[in-house]
Order: C-alpha cells, then sequence, then structure tokens
C-alpha cells in the first residue's frame, strides 16, 4: 500500500484505466496515508474519506460501464481553500468567512471533477492567501514552515498525501511553498488558468497555480485546467495546450538559459547565492549572466503600490467589520492599501507595462531565466518566508516553475525558471531538460 | 459646385465610382467652400489645399487604371488633431505640442487611407481634448460654441466643408458638438475603433467617434474604421461589422425606447426638458419612461475619479514641465487627478461595473434609451459646454448615436440614443428608425 502514495499522477491515470489499479484503492491509500500523517503536518482543513471514498466509488463504477474516462480519472487532488467547492466548506483562511458555504465549485475545480479527478479536501491557506500563516508544517521539518500562502497544497504533495494540488499566487505563493517542501511548483502565464471562483485579491497579480511532484504531472493538471473562460476576462484563448506533450520532448536546440540575480541578490541566503553561481557554472555554454536593467529597482515597490490598494478595495469594508476575526498584519495592510495615490498605482501599472516589454525582449535571446525560487531553504518558526524572488515574474505575468534540484541543511531548495509570456509549453520543456541535466548530481528524495 | 458640398459620402462615393465625378472635382469644390468660409468658422488647424489636391488625383489614377476601389474612394474626411498623421503635424491643441510631426498615421487613419478617403486636414480641438477651447466657431451662429472636445470636426461635417469627420470622446467630446452643431455623431461601443495613434487620455474612457450629416454616412465610415488592432487591447475582434447593411434595414419589432432623464435632469434647460417630454409623449407606445437605480447618482463623480487620475499619471510630468504652455485648467485638472486615493480610483472602477451590468439588463427590454445629447442649444461664448448627458454613457461604453431632431432660438438641439453594448448596429437602425418618425415635424436644414 505505501508505495501507491508516491505514484506519480501519470502513473496512476495508466493503472486505473488498465485496471491494474481501482480508484478506490488508490483513494484508499491515499487516505490511510493522510489519516497518519496529517495529525502532524495539518495540510488539510477540510478533509472527509467518506466523500473521497464515494468519489472514487463513483469513478470506477464508470470505468466499469464502459464510459470515457477523463484525463485525470481516479486522481485525487488536493484543493487551496481559497477555491470555493460545492461539497466542502470555502473558508479562505479567514475568521470572517468561518463556516463559509460556496453553492458553485470554481472553475478550476469544475474542470478537474469533468477530468474525473477526486475532490480530495481542501488544503490550509494563509489568511485570505496573504500574510498571516495557517498551522501547517513542512513535512521535511515540522519546526520549519512549509511556506504560504498555499501551504497545504505543497505540503500535501511533498508528503505523499496527494499527486497534485491546486494553489494559487500573488507574489509567491505557489514558486515559494513548493520550493520549501521540494516540489514542483508551477505558476503559469497570467490569464492561463481561469481564477473564477477563486477568493480575487488582485486582478493583475492574481494567478491559478499547481503542485506536483515531477514536471510532466505539473503539465498534465495544466492540460486540464487551462483554457478561455468568460467569467475570468483576463484568460486568453488557446488553440491548443499541449503542454504535457510538449513537455515531454528534447528541446530542437540546447537551451539557452539568462541567469539573473536581480537588484535583490543580497536578500538570498549566502548559501543559496553559493549554490545558483555554482549551478550556473555547471552549466557551462547553456548559462549566461544577464542583468536586469535599472528600474526593475522599483519593482518590489511596485508590487506593494498594486497589491495592497487592490486588496483594500477588494477587502477594506469586509476587513474594518471583522474586527479580531481578521489579523493585526491583515488590518496593517488595508490601512497601507488605503494610504496610495491613484496616481502612484497607475505608475506601478505603467512600470510593470515597461518591465514586461523589457522581459518580451530577453526571451527572445533565452529560454527561460534561471534564478532562486526562494532566499533559501524554509526558515525555522511560522514565517511564510520572503517573496524576493517572485514579486517581478508574478507581476509581469511570466510563467515559473521551481524544481527541487537543490539542498541545504538537509531542507530542499527550489531553482526557478521563468519563461516568455505565454510560453509555458516550451518552458515545462525546458524545466524537464533542466532536471535531467542536473538530477544525477543533486536529485534529492523527499520524506516520504 | 456648391451643391457638391451637400452631397452625402454614400451619394459622392456611388458618382465617383461611376464615374460622373471625379475625386478631383469634388475635392476642390470641398477646397473651394472651406477657403470660402473657414476664415470665420476656423474648424482645421492644418490644412494644405495642394495635398488635397494631389491624394485626389492618386485617386482618380487608381480608378481610370482599373484598380479595385475602396469604400471611401474619393471622399474627404476631417481629422481631429489628436489622431497621428504622417502628412499633416499633429499638436493635440496643446502648446506643449506645438509643431509636433507624427512618423506614424494613426490605426484609424491608415484605414482610412486604406479605404480610399481623402486625409482633407486636421481639425481643431480642444487642449489635450480636454476642456480649453480653440478657435472654432459654431456655422449656426459664430457668436456661439461649437461645443468640444472635437470643435473642428463638428464644425466641418456641419458647414458642409467635408461630409465626414473623426472626433474622440471621452467624457462627451463626440456627442456635445455634434449636437451643438446639428449633426449626426456617433460614438460606438468602447472597443470598436481602435485608438493606437490616437492621444490617450485615459484606456478606459477614450473612444474614437465619428460624425456625419446623416445615420447612413455614419454606418458606411464605422464599417471602415470599425475592427480588431493587437495595438489596442481594448478593440474587439468582430466576425462582421455590416452597420451600414443593418442600420438601412427595417427594425423586426416596433422600437421600444426608454426614456431616461437621469439624476441631473435638472441641468438641462428648461426648453430641453419640455422638448424631450413632448417628445417621447408623441411616440406613444414606443417610449416608456425609466428611472436609473439610486446608485447611478456618484456617475458624474466616478466619472471624475477615474479621468483626473488617468490624466495625471498620462500627462503629470509633461503638464508640469510645460508652464505657461499648458492652461490654467489643464493645471488643475492635473492637482485635481493627483488628489486621488488609489482605493476611491478602484471604487469609481467597480461602481462603473455595476452601472454596465444594470444597463445590460434596461437594454434586454428596450431598444434603446432616449435621452438629451446636451443641456440644450450651444451658449453663447466659447465654454465648450456641459458633459452632463455624456458622463454615463462614455464610463459604461454603451454606444450612442445623436440626431439633429430638435431645435431652439433657431440652434439645433440633439436626441441622443443609446444603445447596448456591442449591438451598434441595431443602435443606428433605431436611429435611422426615429429619425423617420420625427423628421416630417421637426426636421431642420443645417445653414450652409
Amino acid at each position: 500500500m505505501t508505495d501507491l502514495s508516491g505514484l506519480s499522477a501519470r502513473e496512476a491515470v495508466g493503472e486505473i484505466a488498465r485496471g491494474k489499479l481501482s480508484a478506490l484503492e488508490y483513494a484508499t491509500a491515499l487516505l490511510k496515508r493522510t489519516q497518519e500523517i496529517d495529525g502532524e503536518i495539518k495540510a488539510f482543513i477540510h478533509f472527509d474519506p467518506e466523500h473521497v471514498l464515494m468519489q472514487a466509488e463513483r469513478l470506477d463504477e464508470q470505468r466499469l460501464s464502459g464510459r470515457p474516462l477523463g484525463p485525470l480519472h481516479g486522481v485525487p487532488v488536493a484543493i487551496k481553500d481559497i477555491f470555493d467547492t460545492a461539497d466542502y466548506p470555502t473558508e479562505n483562511g479567514w475568521g470572517a468567512h468561518a463556516g463559509r458555504r460556496p453553492r458553485r465549485d470554481a472553475e478550476a475545480v469544475r474542470r478537474l471533477r469533468e477530468a474525473g479527478a477526486i475532490i480530495f479536501g481542501k488544503t490550509v491557506t494563509t489568511e485570505v492567501a496573504y500574510f498571516n500563516p495557517g498551522a501547517t508544517r513542512n513535512p521535511h521539518d515540522l519546526s520549519r514552515t512549509p511556506g504560504g500562502s498555499s501551504s497545504g497544497s505543497a505540503a500535501a504533495v511533498a508528503a505523499g498525501m496527494v499527486p497534485l494540488a491546486l494553489g494559487s499566487q500573488t507574489n509567491g505563493s505557489v514558486i515559494r511553498p513548493a520550493s520549501f517542501c521540494g516540489v514542483v511548483g508551477v505558476k503559469p502565464s497570467h490569464g492561463t488558468i481561469s481564477r473564477a471562483g477563486v477568493l480575487l485579491l488582485s486582478k493583475k497579480l492574481d494567478h491559478v497555480g499547481v503542485f506536483a511532484r515531477g514536471v510532466d504531472d505539473a503539465a498534465m493538471l495544466l492540460d486540464v485546467l487551462a483554457g478561455h473562460d468568460p467569467e475570468d476576462s483576463d484568460t486568453r484563448i488557446h488553440a491548443a495546450r499541449g503542454f504535457a506533450a510538449t513537455a515531454a520532448g528534447e528541446p530542437p536546440l540546447p537551451p539557452k538559459l539568462a541567469f539573473v540575480r536581480t537588484q535583490r541578490w543580497d536578500r538570498a541566503d549566502p548559501s543559496t547565492q553559493k549554490a545558483f553561481e555554482e549551478l550556473a557554472t555547471s552549466l557551462g555554454d547553456h548559462v549566461e549572466e544577464v542583468e536586469l536593467p535599472d528600474y526593475f529597482a522599483t519593482a518590489w515597490d511596485d508590487h506593494r503600490a498594486i497589491m495592497a490598494p487592490d486588496m483594500a478595495h477588494r477587502f477594506g469594508a469586509a476587513v474594518d467589520a471583522s474586527g479580531e476575526a481578521s489579523s493585526k498584519q491583515l488590518h496593517e495592510l488595508i490601512a497601507q492599501g488605503r494610504g496610495y495615490s491613484a496616481e502612484r498605482y497607475l505608475g506601478a501599472l505603467g512600470n510593470v507595462q515597461r518591465m514586461r516589454a523589457s522581459l518580451a525582449g530577453l526571451f527572445e535571446r533565452y529560454y527561460a531565466v534561471l534564478t532562486p525560487a526562494t532566499t533559501g531553504p524554509a526558515p525555522k518558526g511560522m514565517p511564510t518566508g520572503d517573496p524576493v524572488f517572485n514579486s517581478i515574474w508574478t507581476m509581469t505575468g511570466q510563467p515559473c516553475v521551481t524544481l527541487p534540484l537543490l539542498s541545504h541543511d538537509d531542507m530542499p531548495v527550489g531553482v526557478q525558471l521563468v519563461g516568455a509570456f505565454g510560453d509555458d509549453a516550451r518552458l515545462l520543456r525546458t524545466a524537464n531538460w533542466l532536471t535531467q541535466h542536473v538530477a544525477p548530481k543533486k536529485r534529492k528524495k523527499a520524506r516520504r
């Protein structure tokens, strides 16, 4: 049974489709593992084993009846608790939303069900996917943070409770917990996955992202989730997705990566600085160091100048009314957001356009940017960590992936690759290429 | 010759295509008229008769060579001086841009050339299409304003110098001068016509619009101008335009109009109030009075809370640097725009979404809203008039048309029809229907 928790989603789908494994057996194994370890890790906030078994039984009946199977038939997926679900509460990690029960699934959840996935449970998020942490601990070391805001989703995948999970990123909320927990995290290009039915912090900044233990699994999940949705006007119309098919191929030319330190390199741990410099050197001709133009220096302030007013606009009145049901940090963010002028807000949006245009030029010359995912391994205690290596790429909407290729202090450290806007499939292919190049030397097993 | 200045664009295109009129004869007649009267009216700021004749000669050569003709072959069009033109300066009515010479045509101008139109000259605009008036006078009474900001375009069409002109509207800058000058003005749905190469005041509020002496001519011009442009991300993709074909048809059902006074009815002149009440009554079963929900009362403040910060963002530094080359009003607007908070700005955008949703419901029940275009006839002197009956519809992006169906004090007064978002063709058909219903009683001839 234990082995089943190590299956990739792709393997599981294959076994189930061939009748070698039933959805019920697979779900039962993952339930058992979750019940054994989640008392300590605390990845899930809403979790109903009977409901999981019922979904699995129904999927097995469907298979036995000869009806066609979806691309995720029988695969349990964990859902960050800011995605509306019709069968589980959705509390957004927020005291003010305690007991909230949406009537409809978020579009991303609806697509999962349609693809035959099992909605396994809802995972812990920081308060309104912002700062104040939930109860989840890092599966590699319970005294450390799993990172946030998608804390439970990253931890559940890392600990083998599920092979796949949904998260969201407004600053670093997918890439950072994935790096801290030693899994693959993907934040696709802005507008790739619908945010309808997901707690909205900032239309410009919010992204749906995914967690998996390998790039191919993440690509398979993106194939199910990506697409236009009239309910989210930022979603783009894709002629074809084909993330998994492209990711599995060989790059037609030897990839060229741009090693980017950013203007905040000093915020990286010395061990992280050293590891990335060694990694860049070890990749030889595949890597050139590139400096971002000076005007990227405002990026972090610009990010704040967009996010804080957007959140004050969305949540201001509700946070005021919630009193002590909201954290001090959230009250402070709202107050800060209210202090921004419209001119500063619009100036920040203008700066983002300029940065995006500059990056478009960069990605004509390089397959991807190579840069840290986090400042280092997960810190001790529960602060969810620093998103300093995420803000630029989130704000400009680039696709990002973090790969668990490094480690320090026996803790995983992610390597982030950032791609050209809209070219997510090629980025995943480059990620597979890098994994194959680096893996023999550095790959570590996650604790499970 | 004089008669030619009264031709509709549609008539002119037909005569030229059939070889009964050459582009050169037509242009020569319009040049003559312009040279006779524009010394008083001052519609044009940049105007080069030789360049006009050269364009006309080239178009005649093209016709004689048997090459296919564009839908506006040989028709002179006047261009508001905030549209970039490669052959004329583009000064945006602004001292700070005196002598500015763009290298490329605006997309709308490019489409006109491609359609065979003659770029006749550049028309007077208020300073940066905002408030401070230019030199143009109302052709119906030289002591009165033509309205703004598209002052010269409206006056040129009203006075028979050209059959068609381009303008723009951020608040009331097409509908108001069209009403004051007694011509048809159309501000299509937001995103119908590209604004690439047009002075940008506010991405949310700016629209390209058109002037003509009849609805069919305006529709013909829209057919040329409408379309997706990657350079203006707000433009929509149209499967088919067919404004002219639809506008020329009969409504399938008797049109139902909603007579809307708005929360600012008291700003209309008593004569305008009376004329609209009589018009609504005279249309009998075709008209029902509809009150907008209470929350539309913030619309005018919301419009300001979007426009002023957007303009402070776009022009702030340049206005500061321009010193006395910018008017006091423009300096004041920038200062005011800088005083808005991001929260108020975002709140205003949120209110607009709510109003737009409410109007979508209204237009399921009515073909169009019937409402004043302006508070009354053009006032004496040069203040460009009050956009109070324009702000709501501009902000929500509805298509608007004004029809020269009323008069007071021997001056024209426009009747505005507002349509469902994206359903501009049906609105123009309703406008034709209304013109036919009202014309026998009220239609007046513009002075020419």
